[in-house]
């Protein structure tokens, strides 16, 4: 088993109220690079900064790892567009950055970009495939994306309380700003993220497509995000079958629109449930929470855990927490009561799920 | 153990009587491109050819992977110089390929890569590094560093019989084309590497001495290459212990040579035989004719084989050469006996020992 990793930046996670309070443009481009170096070492490496949300919930990127060093698994990043550089070893597509969504153009190269990431995903021997994602403002894109084809999937948060009304006004500038509305790219996905979506949501469904076609199981490891991408998918006419595996806190928060949306796309769906909810460790108690939800294939990694080994997956879990400096408070679960966070902390937007 | 593996080019393999005759210096390019997407994948991905000899021997590559996919260890691989682009996931610390070591300068940049390197190899959390190279030309290269630093090792060959004075003439023409001579970039270990060197030395030299600073146990993975490498080390003042681990073609080839070289660069040397000569297969049949070697960190790579599983790496280096094209010949071992090579192939030159 395989795990891809498209990770990449847009402008559009800079928006006001899109990324989390508090948050430094400068600190959150490094969020990707950080998670990559994390999934490829364990921690981050070159990066400065160690993702975690404005409490202190781990990224996501620290729960993938974990089972990676459980069940241990071949990863391979794929640049879709990092502002900034990373330790991590990643493969060259020549994907820039997005631009805000806002533009007119929020991937410029969008054609040539899901070509190169078809010829990526079509050249690989491996029979089955996660593809993940990590991208910070990824559930605004997906929104963008999702209504720019007349889809009525909702996306997800990583915040407890979703700013979906903000995320939709924003959808409704970007969309304005493209001369374009609900629904008007219904049949032209790639169209629909040239406008109003992101570099890695071209990746992804790039490499998908080509993977399908040369016969590969894909399984698509994420969220609302991945909802997106299968819908793009669709659209383009890939009417192979694939998969969505993502984790139970989406579905929490989701309801029966992920499955719905699952069943509309003729995608078959996987929710794994890691089972934070038995333990006191801070960090699972904020994902219990509703924090983080998922990103950095989160969800589809824990999906290939053996239910026996799911509690060695939670221990290594809190070995990586303490590894990146988030330690636990004793058991507390209090929101503030995490008093070791990382010197170099970036707050952790609405990217994952 | 994490295996890094910079990959780089320099035009110095494209001298006449250098490379392999027949090699067409555009597929030459691509060795390590493809050599990486072998190490990464199993074989080549979006490389357009598959690196072996002119008689059809498969790259060391091949037995790294094989090595592998036995006992399984993360690998790392730096670009260091690539020339064509490569489906495996890349750490881009911004090398260019190298020039002639004929021009007056043959890596403009030295400084600049070493101390990336440098930044790179401290970043690691791993305990033991191993670090090969994949590099066509590389044992010219090496020669012109030892020759600069005054140092009396000399160089193997991918080749049975190795064009020792080709090469010496070559390092004399490049030392008088920067107004230099045998041993006068003594001290100046990277001034040498600027004047007759390549971008993967620079490399991983500022790789193991800034993990040797971490504390981290590094061990070169490679023959006279490494030397070269260990050389350098030595003339920048890093008097860190560290290992030099290579197989028993290079050691049979060199003589006491090698294990002279290593013992006046206070340097561990571990030699490993494969115990190709137990088996019937055309591809370790020609590694026991002194072809290939070495190389794509395959002496290192094999050291860390426990006895009772070398079986199960030969078992599954045949399978890595089905996979790659070159099947068996039914054991004649005859050199014009491959009748199964691949189509695209390009001849690999004395590039890996």
């Amino acid at each position: 088993m395989r795990v891809i990793l498209p990770a990449g930046t847009t402008e559009t996670a800079l928006i006001d109220g899109i990324s989390a309070a508090g948050a430094s443009p400068d600190l959150m481009e490094h969020t990707p690079s950080a998670d990559v170096e994390i999934l490829a070492y364990g921690e981050p490496t070159m990066a400065p900064v160690t993702p975690v949300s404005p409490n202190g919930c781990p990224t996501p990127a620290a729960v993938t790892r974990a089972v990676r060093e459980v069940i241990d698994f071949d990863v391979s990043v794929v640049d879709a567009g990092l502002a900034q550089p990373t330790g991590a070893p990643t493969v060259d597509l020549g994907v820039e950055p997005g631009a805000d969504i806002r533009d007119p153009v929020a991937v410029p190269d969008t054609r040539a970009i899901f070509d190169r990431a078809h010829a990526y995903g079509a050249s690989l021997p491996d029979d089955e495939l996660l593809i993940g994602e990590t991208v910070p403002g990824g559930t605004t894109t997906a929104l963008g994306v999702l209504t720019a084809l007349g889809e009525p999937a909702g996306v997800s948060s990583s915040l407890p309380k979703n700013p979906i009304e903000r995320k939709r006004q924003v959808v409704d500038e970007a969309l304005a700003a493209s001369d374009a509305s609900a629904g008007s790219f219904d049949g032209r996905p790639l169209e629909a993220i040239r406008a109003v979506g992101d570099p890695v949501q071209a990746t992804v469904a790039g490499i998908a497509a080509g993977a399908l076609e040369s016969g590969i199981d894909v399984t698509l490891a994420g969220g609302t995000q991945m909802v997106a991408v299968a819908t793009v998918l669709r659209h383009a006419g890939v009417d192979a079958p694939f998969s969505i595996a993502t984790t139970s806190f989406v579905e929490r928060e989701q309801g029966d629109q992920l499955g719905e949306a699952c069943y509309r796309l003729n995608c078959q769906l996987t929710v794994t449930d890691p089972g934070f909810d038995a333990r006191d460790h801070v960090s699972m108690k904020r994902y219990c929470a509703g924090v983080a939800k998922e990103g950095v294939a989160m969800g589809g990694a824990l999906s290939l855990v053996p239910d026996e080994r799911m509690e060695s997956v939670l221990d290594r879990f809190e070995t990586v927490c303490g590894r990146l400096g988030i330690e636990d408070d004793g058991g507390s679960g209090s929101e503030n009561g995490n008093t070791n966070e990382p010197a170099n902390s970036t707050p952790e937007d609405d990217r994952a799920p």
